[in-house]
């Protein structure tokens, strides 16, 4: 069978549903050209590391600087002989060498000078992190601004407290999005750490041992740490892999708290429900025929993505165990599985702050769906109230017979108790009518939204 | 329509490097030109169905099938609205009804007429699937041939079986290779299975009842299954996946065992142990500096796409729970992942059959390996052969002895019997060779071998 | 620090949960003792396949099969010094080896005779697995009469389908239990495929070759087979896993279709919908406080299993590629992990059975919810019938204007449309009523509903 | 009340296996006794805190407190009532309050006041979890005396690196032990970081407000964290799961890690190389039949658990989106997900300790696997002494051509250059020893030993 070269390498079907979610600064950190660019990158700095350690000589460093420049380089040709060579720096170096050559014969031979592939992927890698830990805590920053602006606009907007899908007793909306919020802080302060913890220089020669740079390897080392900006660590870790899946166990965590926001406002936006509603606009989660449909389009993305992450997160987890100075299998599976976590993780937090930015609340309507139950959902303020004059047993076993009676005739919590004499023998009809509102029955809410917009994430 | 940054929709690093592996012709079916061409081919059928069924005139046949064409339409203009859509079904109906329209105006108005976008989506991913199989089923018939190749050669080449990593008692590569091949059997049936399971259309409507067709449902439903030659279920399966997920474990299942294939091979190839290489090619696995070095390639790229299928299999499960009629977050998150299921099985099965394919296999290395052991891994079978002579437990205990003193003096155990009067008094020096001969002692291996070769995959 | 010998293999906290779903009959099979035994079984079946082949006197066997008691034996003993050996099969052969030496010595030597602990160890898990499939499969018919009566039964109870957690148009409860159904017969015939192509004898000696048994292995190995009732393969499968995991992937796809009917259960259960309801039991999901809660305890054990199971299911599948002849690490992993995905599947069978078996169905309340949009959700309806008048284009701009009208008027669709000339034209009042009665439109739902009932599962 | 069936609650074969690796200390934490015993501490410091607060008499806690105990309780019918009621809170406050009543009536009224169930699992799981990352500290701090011992005493122990499982170049086993080493400093730091992030109250009643205790609610939740000793967060985290992943994730870092250990040590076990063994003791990974075998048990079992633990967290971390207030279905799954992460977490480090302590080192053959190349290991140590005399570019052609010559005549390479002029010009025989000397070759390999040892963890 002929196959067709162009749509080789073109965009496959999982690249067209990642770009629908992936921010354009997320796919450029991640993109083909910006892998080549990290490791010729790093091959550049090493070059001047070199020079720097008066290993090489500095009038070779001109000459590799401009050829690392990954348009130069044919993504399809190294591709191919990447699968040949197993991993994309053999190929790049090559090509890079002659790039080299063709500039300046001598200085060809200083490129890649005592290290090894490992060592340019895992730093290109590095770099790659470095920025996109740079978007996301942006992009996370902002989130931030328009999670804490919901806790506060909605401070006091009444609605039902659900567990288990039922409702339970009264909260606010601005508490539930203060718990959104203080998940994201944390969020913040791991990412922050992962960041910190994985901008560490890979650089170790063949086996670890820098050999083949003689006495000159730590003047090397040290410099093309500094070149990078990067930490310089006690040995290379071609094979420890651990510092990777903190940073990849970071992203999954931070997905799965925006799943945790997917989740309530995609639940709120049920029609029986109608509490929110995703941001309208043209050509957003609507349908033509049907106008009181407004699909959960931001919140539906972001699920599909918190339960896309996980597995990608155990996947790099179990590749941990990998053979000897380098492995065979498990660090070759880290390559595309790292990337695809950054850009999911960042998809999501887009698409959920575009869910947030402009969610319509209806106050009114929380404070509606409160009456679901005619008034059961305040049994325990009722029966708290009661206990202060006769003790908690006997106004919990009244309250319960009431809500029984309420649910048997159809009828009103607050009526039923209306006409029962031994409670309203303790209660007067304003003080029964005061424990029938919601609003007085909040708790430490306020507090508790107040503590967390007080700190900083 | 204007087109976002240049960077977006390029090719990503998780692109480069599922391109390293997959072969053309899978990344072709799940190219994303193929993705929306199987969309406009379930378009198109279910145009020509409604004619037949005498919904629609067949006047406005030709205008629909020529809009089918997925090049008329611009990847990244569908996937910008299909970010805000929810799905690239409207955005892609809506730009197929402009298309029609510019054609044959009154035709426009029959396109995706009855359908709902997840008809179009999940029809058009049967499409794709069904290609998918092909692909592979052909591919794992090949690779049958590669090591069906292998067994028969390799049937008399006794080798070291290893349990534990350690040498157990004499094997043959050929009986090594007729295991992985009844593993490639139950793998060519199960994705016959699956194949057969998933090629059934999706048909339904908003809610799967088909309402909006009205009495003419039956037939149009009829004639697009025909048209598509899928099979026509019971009922529409907006919210019940299991056939995907089956699909997706039979190739999972398929990585694993030729991740298996690669775990030997890999382990063969070691320095130490040499007994099989991958095979050599110009920019295959080579060093420059190390002309011994053979690096197993497409082992690691097995053993790493074994270790990434099994993750994206168990989020396609976990998926499953999807709400109601059509669900929020697990259909979504199938988009992508099955296709990259498809395609990263496709790669583990190219490169695995590279591998095999010219494998260089040292029979001479594995007979001398056997003797890493000066005979210990002979000793069960002397102890069989004596116990005929002097029962088990006499026998045992002789060679339980002998063995701690081979190891003790660091001499060869056939050395050390041969000293033992106790054992020369029943076998002579003759017979006492024989015993050391690994080939006598294969048990069940050639008649193994031969079941393998006749069962028909 | 002194560590409490009681406590050790006591109940675990993991061990408590999983009994709290698990059925009594699954655990049993799946009990230590039961592990145990099933490896004793294999062993007496091999003493008798032993003497059958006439390899071993037949009065060797009284002994050897009166030992072969898991009651006779000390799992805390056995697990202490399995720690030690690696696996349970070599504590266990020595202490029943003993056991029958205490019966009769010259029997003793005959225990074990030409097999391998992986023998005993995979045999044994397959005769669990074979009574795993039994109880699954039995339970699972079950589980098919209560929703086939349900959806008989709510053949034509009339509900909002919805879509995206929104109403779209209506649906049959008896559609919705149809589409269960209709998954949960599959669900059969995987089973039944798993069950059969699991039931095989593993036995090959050391490495598979059975060269320990001499001549006579394969009339040994034949007798085992008939003996245990189970298929004899081409060869051991010591390191090809791929049965075992077909069969946790049927569970795991299982336990996902149980998912996908706890999660509808449960969002219709939600107390602004309170379509059904989980069947009331002393102490099952209630409140004493709230009356009116009714809390989805069966479909969230479901929903917390179908969450747990699919991970499980790519550990097996990620432990496939296992070294050589017996592997170190991978096949180590599936002992527990099997065992797991059984009881939980079981576990998500019995709650799901439970919750349905007794289902409370509000068919008045599903009627009132389809209310939620003052017939928004029929204007697909109207807009059809309208369509054989004036043209689907201007049928379809006509409602959508009145739909807006409706929501901005705050009134019911049918009552906007009544006022519109260019409507009642076409259609009188009786029509335009019937056009809104949900009944009327729903397409091939009852059609669909009987071809599922008819089909034998 | 009417216990099931005797075998239910019984061992389990999960159960058997996790105690065959599991510590009894650990056990003993996540023992079901234990986790009873945890929540019943969370109710007797709710008493006491209420008492604090002054919402309670000071009278009634001694018939609370002496009723938490958890032996009072049996745990088979807590899990029998705790399958109907959807958790085991319920009836254990149930069955609490009965105690409390039989030891005083008035009492038993203050019990679990102001407490929804979940606030009492969740921190009676934290109390767990504190304990857990107790133990595990302690034995990641032994683990780390002996791998440090190991680099240590092995810092010129000179062996093969290898990568790609082909040998590469020189390293020390020291060397390979701070490799080791520095990955457990950092999970030791994970591991303090996590237990202090998960020490955190879980104390919100029924939706997070404490509504019910009005306004003595912060004195009440401030003592209860002070009796506690654990951390009084902002607001009550009962759908904000991401503390508990990221405890769950330090644990599976630290078993890859552990699974990186476990790799090399059983891949240098292997027959062909032979240069470690784990410590020989009665019954430990023997064969009495071939006493040259001696299986990698402990390393096998930490293999095991490094591919069982990273699916349980893709597990956690999935469950994350949890519903409102308190979830349905990923709430469910934690409670024994976290507990199984824990024991085989403590599990893989126990194991890889006994089988690291007493760990056999035998440098002599490290030393002899060197030459299994005939010098090829050393072409680049010679190339770039070379080098300096002849250029890089003539000096690698040089090797590059008796490495290849080598290979043909089957010759040590330091014998073909000897037999080259044009080598032996720059280089005299006593020069050409000393560059085939492994030591000489080691680059950084004693310094970056030095460093890692220094480093505190």
């Amino acid at each position: 069978m002929a196959r067709p070269k162009s749509v080789v390498n073109g965009l496959s079907s999982a690249g067209l549903y990642r770009g629908m979610y992936c921010p354009p600064a997320m796919q450029a950190v991640f993109s083909a050209r910006q892998t080549l660019q990290s490791m010729l990158d790093v091959e550049a700095a090493l070059a001047s590391a070199l020079v720097r350690a008066g290993v090489v000589p500095a009038r070779a460093l001109p000459a590799i600087r401009r050829a690392c420049q990954a348009d130069l380089y044919d993504p399809a040709a190294l591709q191919a002989a990447g699968r040949l060579a197993g991993n994309l720096a053999i190929p790049l170096v090559k090509a890079l060498t002659a790039e080299v050559a063709a500039r300046s014969r001598p200085a060809a031979k200083y490129v890649h000078w005592g290290a090894t592939s490992q060592d340019i992927i895992d730093t290109g890698l590095v770099l790659q992190m470095r920025a996109g830990f740079g978007l996301l805590l942006a992009d996370l920053a902002r989130l931030d601004r328009v999670v804490a602006a919901l806790a506060r606009r909605h401070r006091r907007s009444v609605m039902a407290g659900r567990t288990w899908l039922q409702q339970a007793a009264p909260v606010t909306f601005g508490l539930k999005a203060a718990g959104w919020l203080s998940a994201l802080r944390r969020d913040r302060a791991r990412l922050r750490r992962a960041a910190a913890e994985t901008a560490v220089l890979q650089f170790g020669g063949a086996v670890g041992t820098l050999a083949a740079l003689g006495p000159a390897a730590p003047k090397v080392a040290s410099a093309l740490a500094a070149e990078l900006r990067l930490v310089l660590p006690d040995l290379s870790w071609h094979g420890q892999r651990d510092r990777i899946v903190e940073a990849a166990s970071a992203l999954g965590i931070l997905t799965g708290n925006l799943g945790k926001i997917a989740r309530d406002v995609s639940l709120l936006m049920q029609t029986e429900i109608a509490e929110v509603a995703e941001p309208a606009a043209a050509g957003r989660g609507g349908s033509s025929t049907m106008p009181h449909k407004r699909n959960a389009v931001g919140c539906a993305a972001v699920l599909a993505l918190a339960q896309r992450v996980p597995p990608l997160v155990a996947a790099l987890m179990a590749a941990m165990p990998q053979e000897h100075e380098r492995g065979l299998g498990g660090w070759q599976a880290e390559w595309p599985l790292l990337p695809e976590v950054f850009e999911l993780t960042a998809g999501a937090l887009a698409q959920m702050t575009d869910a947030l930015d402009g969610l319509e609340v209806d106050a009114a309507r929380m404070r509606r769906n409160l009456d679901a139950t005619d008034g059961l959902i305040m049994a325990e303020a009722v029966a708290l109230a009661l206990a202060g004059k006769i003790g908690k047993p006997a106004a919990h076993h009244l309250l319960e017979t009431a809500s029984l009676e309420a649910v048997r005739r159809r009828q009103p919590l607050q009526v039923v108790l209306h006409g029962m004499p031994e409670v309203m023998r303790h209660l007067d009809a304003a003080a029964l009518r005061r424990l029938f509102m919601p609003a007085n029955y909040l708790g430490q809410a306020d507090r508790q939204i107040t503590r967390v917009l007080k700190r900083r994430g």
